[in-house]
């Protein structure tokens, strides 16, 4: 397992993480910091504009880790499902463009006024399948982000790894090196079967490994994670286990938190994410 | 499937549904209406009185269906263990006293302080085997009832029916008749390995059927289920795949809702059950 006490080059922040500082601001207390790599969201590089953000992210020589993100693949009706598809296709392109290592991918919930689960899970199923044919000819994996259950029925109906591996082994049974996916400790640690699902997973699927923290209690169900150490996540065992399949990339850190972090000064939060990356993940 | 339209005789209720109301004047008007099954929770028959409550259930011709609830087995130390145990065993002679065709077990999260998911596991599968020996003695059966992975940390860490039935096959090989699993549609719902889970639990694991149903938005982690209906859970699929188990059971409404059932009248709550009973589960 490796080292991570003196470590920062394994370290990404995902520009949710300081959602209270613009881009330009983020790269460049990152870089002050020699933190390397960056996850930045779509609205963040549409507000700075892409060819200003990629050179900003050139100029400090920083990794554009992920992107954030397409997905929502599930659709009520045909037009639904063409806007879908325009709009992943964009934000891929847009991916390819930073240089981003990948883009996750929030698989949508249940279309408007369905309970039909399994239709979704199908949809979603197509969705990636088509996707996929772009990443290839353009060269950027996409990576399934299973999230956590009680999101099921509103931005992701993929909600473990188990379920997001059987995907990619059905879309892409080949292991194209274009399909894989992010685990994060947050949407994944209660889940019995984790260990070998990141062991089956394996270094071929496992593309991103996300980190932050649970709190308990939670009082919000999309704004209140915690940073590494402060909740009830064992995370340097889960990371231990995505190590042990050879995973060699970086550890990310995605903290939504309305109440806590948000609140902060930028260059604090990412004091601590740098202080927690060496002592907790 | 059992055609429930003009059914009242399979409506269990729950007697957290109708929080509102004591004991008494929920059986009464459970009574009034042709319901002939509750479940109450451990301090309505606090409140009551064990022997009061018993003969108020008798007069009315009134089944115990389940007893909310034993479980809690995660400890922090021995003090924790014993008194867990000694909580467990009071609970399951009340159920027996009460006539209760079983008990359902809430599992407990993570220790005080723990972020050893795995030794709650164990933890959760000794104390349920301590307890099955109780339960056989005294022949009321045990129920584990998987919850939903939002409240793993905190209340359930088994959050999967696959997950409470490879306990109950370890526990329990031989298929005893005293050890098996409540479902839940609320907390089962997002599974995609559901079907399969509920067709191996079969006849003889699959004790009790709970239905209410899942909000878009979910405001709070705890009570904000809804009504079966306003929801986004195909409660009827569900109940078609249990009923193919060849489940003759009942179908029993459990509704924590802060901000809008329990601000009802306890009788127009009732009135819902009945009418979505007959036309949604």
């Amino acid at each position: 397992m490796r080292d991570l006490s003196n470590d920062i080059g394994l370290l990404a922040i995902n520009t949710a993480t300081v959602k209270q500082w613009p881009l330009e601001k983020l790269i460049e207390a990152c870089y002050e910091r020699g933190i390397r790599a960056i996850t930045p969201w779509r609205h963040d590089i549409e507000r700075a504009g892409l060819a200003a953000a990629r050179s900003w992210f050139n100029d400090a020589g920083i990794t554009v880790t992920g992107y954030c993100r397409g997905g929502f693949f599930t659709y009520a009706n045909e037009a639904g499902r063409v806007a879908s598809d325009e709009d992943n296709i964009r934000a891929l392109e847009e991916a390819t463009e930073l240089g981003a290592k990948g883009m996750a991918l929030v698989v949508g919930g249940l279309p408007e006024g369905s309970k039909d689960l399994g239709g979704a899970h199908e949809q979603v199923a197509e969705g990636i399948a088509r996707l996929l044919e772009r990443a290839k000819s353009l060269k950027t994996p996409i990576l399934i982000e299973p999230l956590h259950p009680m999101v099921a029925a509103n931005r992701a109906c993929v909600n473990t790894l188990k379920h997001a591996l059987d995907l990619c082994d059905r879309i892409d049974p080949d292991v194209s090196g274009y399909l894989g996916v992010a685990a994060d400790v947050y949407h994944l640690w209660w889940d019995p079967e984790l260990k070998a699902q990141i062991k089956r997973g394996g270094k071929d699927r496992l593309l991103a490994f996300h980190v932050c923290d649970w709190l308990v209690p939670t009082r919000d169900m999309l704004n209140d994670r915690g940073m590494m150490g402060d909740g009830i996540i064992d995370i340097r065992r889960i990371r231990g286990w995505v190590e042990d399949t050879g995973y060699d990339g970086l550890c990310e850190v995605e903290i939504f938190s309305d109440a806590n972090w948000w609140t902060k000064d930028g260059g604090d939060v990412l004091d601590a994410c740098i202080a927690r990356h060496q002592t907790v993940v």
